[in-house]
């Protein structure tokens, strides 16, 4: 196993996004980066090269691991396809907030009394699924999560197929904020396992899945 | 000055909020903690009791302190009341975020395709400003932050007289996540300094300015 990831590199993208509304205000949500630093670890591990685009999380990475910092998901997205070129396996663990204000203010928003204020917001760009379709004769591996308040398999499964993913990691909000996590497995060929313990276990388990697509 | 704080009650809120759209997704902004956490550490270094309400912030507070967590503007606010009774000076320092949605989902808002979203927020309750309104003869003194990025101080005095402020600190977003902090000091009598340095300086400040009031 360690022998197939040596020296491959593979692409990581972790933490949540923000979306600014002005230049003090975001939409965001409560990702640690802690898969994303997990899995960071396990490639490592496993002898690869590891490059994490991560947006502003509290978790650190490993030092070996090269990263890049951003905010937004459109930032993400030109980060990853900057570092796309030769990469092995694609895995997009950020949690990206997938809708941002459709006019973000240049200046602070004022709370004018009582009056409430009306939002536009529009979807982000899809990292994970941009970078599957990018794919040339099955390469890179793309893996993606998917957090579901409900339906979880099935949401899972239909975003594993609409994003072109070859994995999917498909889980609840409470793994958000948290080390433990219990999570579903799903694999294109219809391979599936349930995991329950430490990201740093659901890390090895994505790894293990990955290279048997290989 | 030591003599004046000991025993004596403070309050101090800390932290952003958080206004949650569905399980996953809120509004919020980049508030560390580091301002409330070196609030707390100065009033206990001059003796007084002290309570802070934070929300989700970063930064560990002082170990003598009492903290109550919590994640909304509302729900601050009632911890504040719940606090208030007793209390020599409230300093609000935590960064509310003053719009939430008017009707939050229970279920993660999911994707319909390119389709933008229409968000009605409506304004949070003033927590700082109700704080004030419950003054009995001059007492609690209460002092505010305003983060403004533009007319700084001219928005800062008119939030100051509009919420019944003993004190306000007016600073622009570059303080926000930063251990530095560039600040104006308004005290209602008319006075004003201008501070540079460590947000530990600036609660020195602070704390310098409300005795005075005293």
């Amino acid at each position: 196993m360690k022998s197939f990831w040596r020296n491959k590199k593979v692409l990581i993208t972790s933490g949540p996004t923000r979306e600014h509304l002005d230049p003090v205000r975001f939409l965001s949500n409560a990702s640690s980066g802690r898969m994303g630093a997990a899995l960071a670890a396990e490639a490592l591990a496993r002898g690869a090269r590891v490059t994490v685009v991560t947006g502003p999380a509290i978790t650190p990475l490993p030092k070996r691991a090269q990263v890049v910092h951003v905010n937004g998901a459109q930032e993400m997205l030109d980060a990853c396809l900057k570092a796309l070129p030769g990469t092995t396996a694609v895995i997009g663990a950020a949690a990206v907030a997938d809708f941002r204000p459709a006019v973000p203010s240049a200046r602070k928003i004022k709370k004018q009394g009582a009056k409430p204020l009306v939002l536009k917001l529009v979807p982000t760009p899809d990292v994970i699924g941009t970078l599957s379709k990018r794919k040339k004769k099955g390469r890179p591996l793309t893996a993606g999560f998917a957090l579901e308040t409900d339906d979880l398999i099935n949401n899972a499964r239909e975003k594993m197929e609409k994003k072109h993913l070859d994995l999917i990691v498909a889980n609840g909000p409470d793994a958000l904020f948290s080390d433990k996590t219990r999570a579903m497995v799903l694999a294109k060929g219809g391979g599936a396992a349930f995991y329950s313990g430490s990201k740093k276990g659901l890390a090895r388990m994505i790894f293990d899945f990955l290279g048997r697509s290989l």
